[in-house]
């Protein structure tokens, strides 16, 4: 069977490791303001989970100098789609390495990106089991939604800034079989592609970074399901002194729903409302949006994303741009 | 390779055609209240589409002595996955037929489930490319949202009833591939059932006709995307004189929003708000609800499913019971 | 000036004092479920207030033998129109008294309603103010929402039964001046009525008893302004076992979205999303709800009021009846 | 009695009166997008009302060679309160003047405010009588919820701009009995007023014109009562090339939903979401807002208001200003 066969081999994000310098800060986010469950303590991480995922955790705390993410990983949609795509990037060059010592997953596949972002590939995952006193009596909820904050659901998706987006989303669509849903384009350059291989808008997105740095992280997105939540997001954040970047709104492209604040430790989070446009068509034409087009494209409010911060503001930040002034 | 590797070969309920006595009545309630367009009349046939069906058409009215569901219809992820499960059925001794004839589509495989529903598979689909004054500058978005009623997105999901739901399931696992998300089991007997293949949390369900009749239709639903124009339908339904019959609220089992009406014509119609319940996890176990379970199961707010009628009138309507009394 | 110039002498509802058997079980539904901050400890009391109450409290909770309200206090709109109310009362052979106890609430005017409700009237009620870490930046909010459970903003209105409506609705609008907004006539029985001199929908309303009982409260209701929020105390209630008697749903009359818990000392609490309908005509005329009208009347949705209770259930219970089964 | 007694003597903005350029858009605007019901056309004028204003119009539409406020309407919450408010005037040395000569209205007192809004002010208002067709099952409701655009369902209040706010307020307090609720101060200067007598957070705001001009319109606002409709109508704006300038967010000042908008004429057009803070206070004191707490004042959510136009546009625009650019 050819590769092109292989529309779904990529099930979903799973799970995200941040590095942070206040861890205090960043835990106080997580689980004071959105909810999250604390589920292991190891050294210097502490493992998260939001009511709706459905494994160990989807976000690893680590404390570290400086504000970035240490690595993602996608969970393949069955061992063997795993199998398919190592081989896939083996034959690609990627000299990646197998492991396997991370709390709730096994044998975990590591690739680095073209612009070189930590990815990992995974099949091997333990769902949770919640304890009596926190079982739902919703049986597709793996846990009772928490009375502290507002909690997220669960993980959503990730966005990278690349110093050149191409050739990441060329392996991407090449060794990962993501398919570009949108794409931005600014005369030849390609500045953004929206990317799955689900119904998803975007499991994973790429964005030129305007710093022109590589490797760095834009924002993970943490999931509500529910739109207003994004509105009651934002005036908590307001009240307890957590940088607001943009949004509450909806963006054109993926038309799902954003709000975008810095959590203490530096890293870009994004609240995410509604799932927006869910792709059924199984033959989705990738949309490309021209700089004209733009303006529906980033908000169909009125939000004018903040050019100072939205478009050079990554994790790890770097210096010494007298221009930027993020938070 | 073998069967156990297909896991995603049907992506979406495409199409319905619904038989009505009261085609103005119907043609009304579609067009005027849930602002779908027009796209065709041929005969006694009227097809429409939501502004973001992406195809010619997801819906077809016509005149008929009797409301009734005439066949729905599911796209395949590939042409391969349409061949395969014309084997299967073909294997497995379903005597289908090919057919060619429906404006906007191609290619179609009918058969007949073994409770009597007709039942299409096909992969050939006209992507609808929406006019100037059409078109709208969200990408994603096949056409623009019109200005009448309160416009459904698109269609959903497909709900049948069965005088014996298990060799229905059994046929869309084995041949279909659909997954089993959610069940419920009254003692030994399954009386629901929700499946898809998808990220959804069904494509279709198979509920238990508590008529005995073979091969009716429970609902079909149309998808707002977001739970508050649920609450704004029913207050459209309540003061243009269409019967609700329960709702809005939210379902256990599934997590959806619902609220469901009776069109003109006598057909059940789901108004669907958030979808609920997103299914990530590729190895999703299948959730059984019991019977001292389906308080929460059938709504999670303060609705009761009104006995008389949910689980009892389907469409066709079957006549001699004294207590049946639907509208 | 005569009596008829006074059109807004009664500002809003400004507090309640509930009585439960379990009062563990009431501090935990309305402190970990509802957010509210517990202000003040008094023998057998606590007080309670929103995150939006103005005054010290809204909510006192006395350990008592039976469910049931003690009393609730309306606040004038001037110290003149408390002197003027207490005049009428007084002209009308109310037999009140005057009474100077209570925390964060000076001197107030206690009497009897035709039916047997303990009613206040005062005007000197002390502002809240918060400490620093409780103060929020919104400056007309007079302390921070609550990272517990779904926070209630404030408390609202008050929905009494009475065994003959008629009395009570005359005695407020002659003595309190209060307007009747809407009314259910069944034949030439008064069956309910919703009163306010503001422009909310009510302040206070008063139901019929059908159990025949005198002087008891049906229910009090919390305020959360966004009616998604009713949407998720629901799924809160459901699991974390609190019963949902009905909703969340729109009522006809006074538009406003409701939901119908019973808080585990058994006094059913309404939680009230956003307002409905606010009442800006000055000489708005009374809606009257005749019994053929009563559908839309009680639920604008598919909610169905349950007979078993709604309409028979309230603090103190009644005891000897077969039929009733409320909780 | 004293003047201080009189605390509730304006009851709401019953009705506006918009010049613009643009006949044909501004109608197509306030009617196809809007949903408002036309009642009546008489030489260049048009007549409409939202499906819960309870008058005749709440918006008249004259065709003019520049988009301005021709004047708005207050009604009274009684006809003794009229001949309170204009004698007081009349005592300050306002110079109105009694006319009679609009549809659907009586006998109305015009006059001008000290920075050169005309003003209206009256009792006699005729409620409107729907015929059969368009008759509520929802009594309370004057019309049916139409099915066309995103329909509003009442006016809600206007914002002037004003080259010197403080004696405005000063007279709207001192002749119209106008609270405070809300005030910004730029060091000592007021930058901007929200005043009501009502529970509503302001029936009139007036805000510093930064262009100096006198008498100018900021904006007129619509209501909705439910956010997620601000959200609906943004993005029904957006596809229908109408300027969305900021929103959807919620304002600090007010805790209001807001959304503006200029209707193709070029007046700034409010649509009010949920209404934010209601108070029930009688003796609510006035919040101040500093200049360093604006942020929050402004906007909750991550709103910037445009400077460019925010503070500097105004109907009718005024000319040779190089850095203005509206629409």
């Amino acid at each position: 069977m050819s590769e092109e066969q292989y529309r779904h081999e990529i099930a979903h994000l799973a799970r995200i490791e941040l590095h942070t310098p206040d861890p205090d800060g960043t835990l106080w986010f997580f689980k004071d303001l959105l909810g999250m469950y604390e589920t292991q303590r190891e050294g210097q991480s502490v493992y998260l989970r939001g009511y709706e995922d459905p494994y160990q955790w989807s976000l690893k705390i680590t404390e570290g100098p400086v504000a970035r993410m240490d690595h993602a990983a996608l969970r393949t949609t069955s061992p063997e789609a795993l199998e398919r795509r190592v081989r896939s990037l083996q034959d690609g060059n990627y000299e990646g390495t197998w492991h396997e010592d991370e709390f709730g997953y096994g044998k975990t596949y590591e690739f680095i990106t073209p612009d070189g972002h930590q990815m990992n590939l995974l099949w091997e995952a333990e769902k949770y089991r919640a304890p009596e006193e926190l079982r739902s009596k919703i049986l597709s909820r793996p846990s009772k939604k928490p009375l502290q904050g507002l909690p997220i659901k669960r993980i959503d998706h990730l966005n990278l800034l690349a110093s050149d987006v191409t050739p990441v989303k060329d392996s991407f669509e090449r060794h990962l079989r993501l398919r570009t849903n949108e794409r931005v384009v600014d005369g030849e350059v390609e500045a953004g592609v929206w990317m799955s291989s689900s119904q998803l808008s975007h499991d994973v997105a790429v964005m030129r970074d305007a710093r022109g740095a590589q490797g760095r992280l834009h924002h993970v997105a943490f999931y509500y399901g529910v739109q207003q939540h994004t509105v009651d997001a934002a005036e908590m954040f307001r009240d307890y002194d957590i940088t607001i970047e943009a949004g509450p709104d909806r963006h054109g492209i993926t038309q799902s729903s954003f709000l975008y604040v810095f959590e203490p430790g530096g890293n870009r989070i994004e609240l995410f409302g509604d799932p927006g446009m869910l792709i059924l068509e199984p033959d989705f034409e990738t949309r490309t949006w021209t700089m004209d087009q733009i303006d529906t494209g980033t908000a169909i409010g009125g939000t004018n994303l903040p050019q100072e911060t939205y478009f050079t503001y990554g994790t790890p930040p770097v210096d010494p741009d007298p221009d930027e002034d993020a938070q």
